[in-house]
């Protein structure tokens, strides 16, 4: 659990989920537990997408994946303890300034994330199209929206927030599909870190080719507006990691 | 996740949590969704405990294991979103009358039974013996005690009421142990439906081994009758399903 929890890893995750506490008004210890947690499902996500019987990757952030380092059987079960963990980490963590209630809620909110309705959902389409369908994007999404939207309902956001915060998660989201598909075109594999144009030589549906790459570009460009427009009613200083990231996904280059 | 989940079985975990629930005075529909979340809990354990990279079984209640079915990535993902389903599903069916703070002590308890000291930390070290341990007891000792717990926490038992059923579970967790020692030595392989007296063909510290089968079998009456006094202060009508389990444990012979 720990090898691969802590084996580095941007921590996107918990960093939003904190920051949308912050920016509705809460400290950010009232949704440390739960940025921790959705750091756990994520590794737990990876640990099980790498097994042979999934991915079969050898190699996850430069090191042997969990399984090639302690073999399957411990591998699955490490991913369950970080799954349970995770859930459990929250309801007894959770500093008791916040109101049970709201634990609840994001409890459920982590909940939907993950199951047939979310991350495993997303590796099932994964394997149901044996690779035709690059999904990995949808459960990016799927796990950011929930430390999000965890994050403002555990920092004491009332229902109007939470929706704005949650529509933030979602244009956002989006936006690093499109995004993403726009490099697959305009940059070559050595700039991105992966094979280059893989998504015209496919039957892939992208929005460079629903749009027209300039069109594919306006689009990023209203996503990040929107996106941004649902920040405006919270204080500008609390709002500027979430601010900023939407532009940063915006403008990444690989 | 339905075809193993509505496999059958004794449903032995959701009726003792129903039932520990009615005892400290509540409807049982205050812990349903937490009874259905110890089954998928459950559910969930045998079908990764199935897995060929653990004790790689083919059947199951009489039917293929979930990957002789499925395949073993889908066996695997289905007991991932069983897991977080058992979350999700206590959070957001328990009627609304239980009070949330109860709900997130009740998620904690559930994921203190499945984690790295629970349900998961018995298969490690079924694995780690190379089967010289059994603990398939342990484990179902475990879950066993968060369900009637949790029954107990949702049904709105007061903090002294949930330790005594704590420690009914306890007794007759140990019971079960005892009892299952017994029967090893005492009845033909055929009566048990398994192995007979291979307990004693091993190293394995047994309680006939310890106590002497006299010595146990009194142990076990003792154990009953601690079980049965923690249920004393309750309702007798309301405690006859609890006081009956410990018994059914006691005099089972197979």
């Amino acid at each position: 659990m720990r090898y691969s929890l802590l084996a580095g890893g941007k921590r996107v995750r918990p960093v939003l989920c904190l920051a949308a506490c912050e920016m509705v008004g809460g400290d950010q210890s009232l949704a440390l537990p739960m940025a921790c947690a959705t750091e756990m499902v994520h590794t737990m996500s990876l640990i099980h997408d790498d097994l042979p019987c999934m991915d079969d990757d050898d190699l996850r952030r430069g090191l042997p994946t969990s399984h090639k380092k302690y073999g399957e059987d411990t591998a699955i079960l490490a991913g369950d303890a970080l799954l349970s963990l995770s859930f459990e980490h929250v309801a007894t963590r959770t500093p008791s300034s916040v109101s049970p209630d709201r634990v609840v809620r994001a409890i459920a909110e982590l909940g939907s994330a993950v199951g047939s309705a979310g991350l495993v959902a997303g590796q099932i389409v994964d394997i149901a199209s044996e690779g035709d369908v690059d999904v990995t994007l949808e459960k990016t999404a799927r796990l950011l929206e929930a430390a999000v939207v965890c994050g403002a309902i555990l920092g004491g956001a009332d229902d109007e927030s939470v929706e704005k915060v949650r529509r933030y998660a979602l244009r956002v989201g989006l936006l690093f599909q499109v995004v993403d598909d726009i490099l697959d075109v305009t940059r070559s594999s050595e700039e991105l870190g992966k094979t280059a144009g893989k998504d015209l030589a496919s039957d892939k549906a992208t929005y460079p080719k629903l749009l027209g790459l300039d069109g594919a570009r306006r689009f990023a460009a209203e996503l990040v507006g929107q996106a941004c427009e649902e920040l405006a009613g919270f204080d500008p200083v609390k709002a500027a990691p979430l601010y900023h990231f939407a532009n940063y996904i915006a403008t990444r280059q690989n």
